[in-house]
Parts: C-alpha cells; sequence; structure tokens
C-alpha cells in the first residue's frame, strides 16, 4: 500500500467499539482511512451514530465483493461469526484488523498460518488490553530472549469492580451493575469476572512474547467473583489489594508458566497502584529490569484509538512476523511449579481435598477459615472444580521462580 | 537484510554502555547479531570487559573500510567526534544505532536528509529514556492527529538526586556525588542537572511526536541545581514533590509549545511516583486519554537493552519514515503561552525584572521570598539570564492549555 493510497475499510459491527472507530476516523485527519461500508446483523436496529444512507448492510458480500475495499475491520461480539468474517477475509487475501480476542485466543495457529498462505495480515493489537500497546511492543521492542516475564490487569472491567469494592466500599453486585452500565463489561459479564477475557489476553501476549500457543483449557483460571468481605478485610490488614492478574513468567532458562487469579498485591508493586477501568502490565527482563505500561483498558474510544493504530500500520503494510516462534530453543510451557496460595472457605473441606507441600499459615473458626500454604500448580489444575464452589475464593502470593537480574 | 543473514557490528565507543552491549549480545542468543570491531580512542586503556585480541582499534577505517560489516553502532561521549562517526557511516550507506542525544538533538534535520540521500537507516530509541521504546511508539502507535501531549521526567540522573533530596533528606551536593558514583550522572553533570539532556530528548520526542524540530536555542530550559531547602519545605508544605519535567503540548489544535523546567508535582500524577534513576513518560491523546511508561532510565545495562532492541529491528529493515513531518497543518511552535510558575529568589529583585500577568501569591521576608504568578513564555526567554543567578529558581505549576479530551 503506497502512501497515496487511501485505506477503504469494511467494518463488521457497529457497536461501542465501532461507533468509537467511526468517530476517530472523522478526527483523524491524517489517516488517510475512511469506512466504505458496515456489515451489522440488524440494519434496522436504532444506533447513537448517524451514517450516510446505504452504508449499513446485512450482507457480508457487499464487503467481500467490494474491489476497493482493502482492510476489513472486523470488531463482531460472537466468536464464532468473528472468526468466519476473519477467515474468509483472510482467504480472499484482505488484510483484517479484529479486536476479537475470544475468537484470535481460540484460533491463533490456524489463524497465523491463514496469513502465510494467503500473504496477508492479522493484526490485533487492540485486543489486549485496548490502548497500551502491548502486543506491538512484544514483537517488535521486546524481540529478544531477555524477556523473564509478562504480567498485569488485563482486564478493566473486573479492575474497575475490585476498585469500588475495595477502595470505596461498594458491594459487589452493584459495582458490576455500575460496571455495565459505564459499558466496560463485556455483554457476557462472566468473560471478564471469571478471567476469561484475562486469559484470552494472555494466550495472545504469550505468543508474542515467548512464542508459544497455549490452549485455553491448559490454563489454570480463576476469577473474581468469589471474593467476600472477609477477603477484602484480610487483604487489608496485610496491607495490600487483591487484583485479577494474568501472567507469563519464567520459571526456569528453559521453562516457563502461565495463569490467571487473584493476587494478594503488595503496596511496593507497580500494579498496586492501577485502579478504576485501567490495565497496567509490567514486563520483566534481564537487563532492562521491569518495565510498566499503564493505560485505559476499557470503554469504546481507547479501544477505538488502537484499532485506529492497527488500522494506520496497514498504511505501511505492517504485519506481526511472529520471530520468536521460530526461535531455537523456546521455552516449554510446564504447570509443575509451586505457588504460594491464599485459600479461604467455608464448607467445602479445601484441607482435605487438596494435598500442600507446606502450609504456613491456618484460621479455622466457625465462619472464617484461610489457609496460606505453597502448592503445586498440578494440584490445584488437577481439583479446579474445587474453585467453582461458591464457598472458596483463591489469591496467588506472588514468589519468585528465578530471578536472573 | 534477510533472516538467515547475520548482523554484523561495527561499534565506536566501549565506556558503560558499549561494554552493557557487549553483554547483552551475548545473552540475546537468538539476536543473530555479532560485534566484529570497537573502535576506541585510546586502545591501551584499562577496561572491565575482556575483549579477544584484534578486536579493538582506533582507526575508523578497520570499520568504515569493512564489507562485512553491514551495522555502526556509535556510543561515543563527544558530539562532534559522534556526528562525524554517524554522517561517514550514513555516506557509506551503513545503517546506525546511536545513543548519541545530543548530537542527534543538534544535527537531526541534516541526518533525517543524509538517510533520505543515502536510502538507509539511522535508529536511536535507546537515546531517549534508556529502556522505554518512547521513539518508535509515537513513530510507529501514536502515529495519528489525536496526540496532544507528550510530557515526562526524561532524565535518570537528575530524578535520582531530586528523589535522594526530596525522599530521603540528603544534601543536594552528596546526592549528586552519589549519582555520578552509581554512573548515572553523564561524565559532565551540568547535561543532567541544567536540563539539557531532558531538552536533548524532547527535541528528539517533538519530532516523531508532532512533525516539528525545534532547535535547542528556542526552547525554555531550567534544571535543578539552584534548589534549595525552603523550596523543598515549600512543595512539602502543599503536598508535592519537585521534579525536572520536559514537555510537549498542544495548546491549540494548530499549535503546541515545549519547554523543561522543575514543576510542582501533585500527588495525582503519574509522575509523583517515578522516583530514582527511573524515567516515566505520559502520552496524552483524544480517546485514548493518558497512557502512562515507565522504565529504567539510566544505567548501562538499560540502555544496552534499548540499544540491542535498535539492533534487531535492523533485521528486519526497520527505519523511522518521519511520516509526521509530511501531514498537513502539522501545528506550530509557539512560546506565546501563559504559564503559572513559582519563582524563589533572594538578591535578585525578581518582581522589579518580570512582568506578569497576574500574581497570586507573594511571600516577602528577609530570608524567602517567592512569587506564584502568571507569566507569558516569551517574557521567561526574554529574561532567561535571571535564572541564571544561583538565588533564583523556578518551577511550573501545571494548568491546562486546552483539555479536548
Amino acid at each position: 500500500m503506497t502512501d497515496n493510497n487511501k485505506i477503504k475499510i469494511g467494518l463488521f459491527g457497529f457497536g461501542t467499539v465501532g461507533q468509537g472507530v467511526w468517530k476517530v476516523l472523522r478526527q483523524a485527519k491524517n489517516a488517510h482511512a475512511e469506512i466504505r461500508r458496515i456489515c451489522v446483523r440488524d440494519i434496522t436496529k436504532p444506533r447513537a451514530t448517524a451514517v450516510p444512507e446505504g452504508m449499513l448492510t446485512d450482507n457480508a458480500e457487499d464487503i467481500f465483493g467490494d474491489k476497493e475495499i482493502n482492510l476489513v475491520v472486523e470488531l463482531v461480539d460472537d466468536a464464532e461469526a468473528s472468526f468466519r468474517i476473519v477467515s474468509t477475509a483472510l482467504r480472499h487475501g484482505i488484510p483484517v484488523v479484529s479486536g476479537s480476542k475470544a475468537m484470535i485466543a481460540k484460533h491463533l495457529p490456524e489463524l497465523i498460518e491463514l496469513q502465510r498462505e494467503n500473504d496477508t495480515a492479522l493484526l490485533y493489537d487492540a485486543s489486549s488490553c485496548g490502548s497500551i500497546p502491548v502486543i506491538r511492543n512484544l514483537e517488535e521492542y521486546y524481540d529478544n530472549d531477555l524477556l523473564l516475564e509478562v504480567k498485569g490487569i488485563l482486564n478493566g472491567s473486573s479492575n474497575y469492580i475490585l476498585s469500588r469494592v475495595f477502595d470505596h466500599g461498594e458491594d459487589y453486585d452493584s459495582a458490576l451493575r455500575r460496571a455495565q452500565e459505564l459499558g466496560f463489561a463485556e455483554s457476557d459479564p462472566s468473560f471478564d469476572i471469571e478471567g476469561y477475557d484475562s486469559l484470552f489476553k494472555l494466550i495472545i501476549i504469550t505468543v508474542h512474547a515467548l512464542g508459544r500457543f497455549v490452549a485455553a483449557d491448559e490454563i489454570f483460571t480463576v476469577g473474581i467473583s468469589h471474593i467476600a468481605d472477609c477477603d477484602i478485610r484480610y487483604a487489608r490488614e496485610k496491607d495490600k489489594k487483591i487484583k485479577l492478574v494474568a501472567q507469563v513468567v519464567k520459571t526456569a532458562p528453559e521453562a516457563f508458566t502461565m495463569f490467571v487469579m487473584p493476587e494478594l498485591v503488595d503496596r511496593s508493586k507497580y500494579i498496586y497502584s492501577v485502579d478504576d477501568e485501567y490495565n497496567g502490565v509490567v514486563i520483566r527482563g534481564e537487563c532492562y529490569d521491569r518495565q510498566f505500561m499503564f493505560g485505559k483498558g476499557a470503554g469504546g474510544l481507547p479501544t477505538a484509538s488502537s484499532i485506529l493504530s492497527d488500522i494506520m500500520a496497514r498504511r505501511h503494510d505492517y504485519r506481526y512476523e511472529y520471530k520468536k516462534m521460530s526461535y531455537l530453543n523456546r521455552p516449554y510451557y510446564t504447570t509443575d511449579v509451586t505457588l504460594r496460595v491464599y485459600i479461604r472457605y467455608n464448607r467445602t473441606p479445601v484441607p482435605e481435598l487438596l494435598i500442600f507441600n507446606q502450609i504456613h499459615e491456618q484460621l479455622l473458626t466457625p465462619g472464617n477459615k484461610y489457609i496460606i500454604g505453597d502448592i503445586n500448580l498440578n494440584e490445584l489444575i488437577a481439583n479446579r472444580d474445587i474453585f467453582n464452589a461458591p464457598d472458596v475464593f483463591i489469591a496467588n502470593i506472588p514468589i519468585f521462580f528465578i530471578d536472573r537480574d
């Protein structure tokens, strides 16, 4: 694509983010990009943003068959439909910008293959952490073997809820409702609060951080919905906050692990101060120690501005190279690591169900029981059903696996 | 450069950062880059890092005449020599990675021209903010008209000194000595403490943020060397910290201003928590609000890891496109803006020498005089000699020029 050519976009989906992209493109006068057609499921649905007559269609062929369109932007809130659209576009040789993290996290190996076969590009920086350029920086800037860890708060809506509960003393349910009213929460709130949204982002990040794709069901994932007042009290007593944290971390020069779970975050940590709907990512490496990136992780306009960055990258034919996937001695994924965890429970007999390597602290009263102990991640995975019980809440207490700094 | 070709580096300079690059390249096994020759001024000088026999030379021709060398890495601590090396390499068509911000800030327009004429590349992300990828992100990710402001702590060594003075009650001179012992300070400490290092970085950032080159002598620059106990007390009373802040900011849709000076930073600001030798940069834009990047801004290894990122970018023929320089309606530089400042003085009769638009607060005692007032930046520039007087200290009190969020 030369500098003189305009990007002509076929847009799929016109919800909050889609309408944000419409607005952002009108403000970015030097973008040389315009939306040519918008495909939606229901063209009669009332929308806040007015578009010219004939702009909306419900027929995907109006986009795939339009020879003028040289970029598909896919912002559809349905993973199956989203995969059909993206794979069809790539097969037509049309590059795609997508914000559908659930779909990408599921299909990434096929999507990489489709990009290669059809010599075209799929960009999805907007899919991870809204406006923070995590993927692009991992792909381009931390493009070496020095990376040790990527860890952060990747979901704005659960973080908003925890902030309301933790710092403002609201109850969990009203905080969740408020997040939904503000448009931070996904249409299915369990994505946010059960950790899946963070998980999908973590899977994508790991491909670009360490060159390894790990499927969702191999990764221990627990969210925040079982948090109770006693957990908040416990954290406060220890001068910590509870945050939902996703992390991928080297456990040895040749191995890494990854998981999503609540964490008791110490005041000295960068992510301690990441509140409300913000995301924050810490990238740790040999030589450069820690880098911290921070920005709005939810909401239509921040995500739309990130989509704009992906759109403009296509003006220079940018594509992800997935360089780290072809590195020699890529580290392998392991779940055979010891974690220190806080587990609070009531009726579920946690101490009988889980084998700890070591127990550091245990409190047993009728109303309030918890264990702090060291346990193998494999033991947690083998017994992951325990954490579906509403009376059980787990939080990671971070310990160092290796510190090669 | 294809993926199979190795990068063969001719390195100029083998001080702290040069030796850091040597170390980092040995750790980054997938970098496919090696140092082939190192040119230094004095090959007999003792150095902490041992290199193979014959690696060192004091003859630049050993590098420029070596057909195998496909990248020059220039880390020479002398702006004139550095410009000779970089311009010679570019004229030979050899791409260059440079860490010499003073030289780049001075010669950037010529260096852009030289890159174009010789169809080769000069990368210098390491020159701004050590390990934080500011330039690359401004060039690639914030590649649009939405940018409103880039503001931050760009000099690790002055920030280290202010942290020691402010948070640890050390006196200024011993804090400066410590920064030098730790290798944070430039060989000429006035670069750090008088604000020039921040200024050079700001000039480079502005080229990539707004597509405009502004020469150093057009920019109001004041450092921290006149700070006194009463300034620290004043800041503490107001629950603020004093930081050395560089900023480029849109003052209207068609105009921007820039300056480097101490700032009274409010506790609510991201940069309030940037302490010790760290750098922190806030990027503000329409739609995405504020992004914050944070990392180590001084020291041999963090800078070396940033040099490594630039080296590896050359494996994919990456070059800065300077796209924003060709934008229509680039904003123009203005110094006709009103700032609110704190000026503390003693013998210098500041109120007689400067015309304020408005004075908000004034204290006159024999030992401790200060004014808080609104003043035009042109008035400060016209009278900049005042700020050379050791009894005068100025700090910015940030006010909003425009808030288009």
